[in-house]
């Protein structure tokens, strides 16, 4: 068991020698609606996965959620795809009750340290994490993952002031509550662990799909972010997702499919 | 057969009752390196699924890349995950020679005519087609999916005029080049058929993963599309890729990582 909570929470256990894990699913990271945040879930199998493959860096991961996960034990069935030189591929079937509740795959290698390097975006430009402002806990119902993640932001968002802004799209600090630094592995949690933004369209959403970039193992401190929607249509929005580290390095870019749902 | 390169080219057919089909990859959509092009065979999966599943619509295809796939025979394992009540989740294995090449998985679901509306984001501003140049097609060299699809932009793009212009972002259109239209299960495919934007920048690349989200259906005509990378870095980068329609509706946003190669 890790000292913090993510580490406690996300622990898989194998069990026997078929790539077969358990683990128990906490409620400490619940969503809105009482079911267990799909990064969390994600994170979790990421976890399983670095675990059969022989490279240490996650560098892309894509979740379907079938079903809403919840707290109790959970089995998580993997499969080593690939095993290349440079990449290996691996799959991850997390299930409740014998029910599938996500289907994870990833790509692991080695991130390089030298090479080319490009960039054609700043990191959000935000006043210091002090001077910011964070949402009371109280407000967030049933989202126990509030209480594991802090935000501060230059302004409350307008769905929490009961005024949405009709723009999808907001700039806010994250880090863990309890001290723990972001590495590779919570990534794919923390891209995930915000109100929807859509919520500034005074609608909610559950998650169809979500890809996770793993592009830099992130400095210790306090994670910039950007977070957006740029398309709702057919019943179905896009959310992007930036995690950018101290340092002013992209350490995660994401985005999902998720299907609109009333408030 | 379809009387349509794209419809021959992806048919599938189902071998016995377990979801397995047979298919012929052919050598009439190969990339620069002489492959099969990734988003072919994505879509040529996204086939197989659609017939697996009671939904009409593809919504979300995540495609890994195992092995660079060539022309010749393949098989499509299928396994439908899940068929809820609005959304069904399936997944194909490609395998050439008993070699997994492409691991892709799906939602399906009716893409809704109704419901919340938002767009932060305009098509590409370009002049007409006929206005615009094409590349010509023998400087694709191995590429044959050129001879395949029809690209005109206002200007030629620096990397094929010898150079590159530092820029990794660029507009066209595009168009199947025997006059199909454009439908959903064609967009797995056209998000990835054009050069790497990181062309511009004297570096190629070799596809990880690709996730295509399908937003409408489109219209028939030329396509308006928007391809770019923004981040480059340990040695991976991310291409966007926007396809709208001749109604200035958006159809499809895909994303992939890809591993960046020497020219």
């Amino acid at each position: 068991m890790g000292e913090y909570a993510f580490d406690t929470d996300t622990e898989v256990t194998p069990d026997g020698d078929d790539g077969e894990f358990t683990a128990e699913v906490t409620d400490r990271w619940n969503g809105t609606a009482g079911a267990a945040n799909g990064g969390y879930l994600l994170a979790m199998c990421t976890r399983a996965l670095g675990q059969r493959v022989p490279f240490p860096d996650p560098i892309v991961v894509s979740g379907f959620y079938l079903r809403p996960g919840a707290a109790g034990p959970a089995r998580i069935r993997t499969e080593v795809m690939r095993s290349g030189r440079t990449t290996a591929f691996a799959q991850a079937t997390l299930a409740q009750g014998g029910k599938e509740v996500v289907r994870a795959t990833a790509a692991f290698a080695q991130l390089g340290r030298d090479g080319l390097e490009f960039r054609d975006a700043s990191p959000p430009d935000l006043p210091p994490p002090q001077e910011c402002l964070g949402v009371p806990l109280d407000s967030f119902g049933l989202a126990t993952i509030a209480g594991r993640i802090e935000f501060r932001a230059a302004e409350l968002p307008g769905w929490y002031t009961g005024h949405p802004t009709g723009r999808p799209a907001s700039e806010f600090w994250m880090r863990f509550a309890d001290g723990r630094d972001a590495d590779l592995y919570t990534l794919p949690l923390l891209v995930d662990s915000t109100a929807p933004s859509v919520l500034e369209l005074g609608v909610t959403a559950t998650t169809i799909e979500l890809t996770v970039h793993l592009r830099a193992q992130p400095r210790p401190g306090w994670l910039a972010c950007r977070a957006g929607t740029r398309f709702v249509s057919g019943g179905y929005y896009e959310e992007d997702f930036e995690i950018w580290d101290s340092g002013g390095t992209l350490a995660a870019q994401s985005r999902q499919l998720a299907l609109v749902l009333p408030l």
